[in-house]
């Protein structure tokens, strides 16, 4: 069997991690994976930025559970990097490019023993004033909005991948 | 190097085809492969028919060719191998869900030495009256829409990839 088949096949997500520190090797990997994935006429209007340090992902995670009346216990699942892919608002591919480069990390972190789940609440607020300004204090332009972040880390020493049910169908019309 | 991260790094799009064959073996494989994407809340309404003979897949393209306006020489780059991804119209996740698992084929077609560029053109047509009769024959129901296409094939003897010149960023704020 094709051992990267087996790869793209097995990859699951992951809601639970350690406290172990990810290296900045690994998360320059996962942004470069992001920047390798495939975009609408190449336009690449996407930008890519990773948050290593849990005090501003926390600070984030509460300026989201504010905008959207989510508990203060909403974290991100408390990870130990989180990765905000944004697009120009304009962009006709903002969402499909951001989702090819969200894949990409998905499958790099899997290839690097970390977890990952896509978390989608900042598309949801991005323009919330509160949530705004961090995102401004982080580099991203106005004229940006969010279209899905990663949550990312070593998975916790408990964590077993859920079982994938598949219901949907898929067909070979010959 | 770790070579999955390698592999994710160096995928790029196929636009030339030549005329071999692609095993429904393969094909199979590329819907697995697709199945096992993530999809929104786990909710997997997506579904993905692919289509293997030239002459189905050149009536879809001459459908879509007449629904746009464009020339009679629109023809998907005539591949091998179709593959239409549907969604419900309804589902909020229908863009990204499929988005995921069109990187998924990307990825699995490489891994199977093949060749695969998205095809977009389908996602401005599809209740079209011609087009909507040939996804009606394809078993595709009513009730989706078509939210990104791919076309496969063994690359053609002078294929070469195209260099990808990153221009996005992409930053670490520790």
């Amino acid at each position: 069997m094709n051992d990267k088949i087996d790869f793209i096949l097995s990859r699951r997500s992951c809601r639970s991690f350690s406290s172990k520190k990810v290296s900045d090797n690994d998360v320059r990997t996962l942004l470069d994976c992001a920047l390798n994935a495939p975009s609408g006429m190449n336009r690449q209007s996407w930008s890519f930025v990773a948050l290593t340090d849990r005090t501003k992902i926390q600070k984030l995670s509460q300026a989201v559970a504010k905008a959207l009346g989510r508990g203060s216990d909403y974290n991100f699942y408390n990870p130990d990097v989180f990765i905000i892919t944004t697009n120009d608002k304009e962009s006709a591919f903002r969402q499909v490019d951001n989702a090819c480069a969200i894949q990409n990390i998905y499958l790099a972190a899997e290839a690097l023993q970390l977890g990952c789940v896509w978390i989608n609440q900042l598309n949801d607020c991005y323009d919330d004033k509160a949530v705004r300004a961090l995102l401004t204090e982080f580099g991203i332009p106005e004229n940006h909005g969010v279209y899905g972040c990663a949550a990312i880390g070593y998975p916790a020493e408990d964590f077993s991948p859920r079982e994938k049910n598949i219901t949907a169908s898929a067909r070979i019309i010959n």
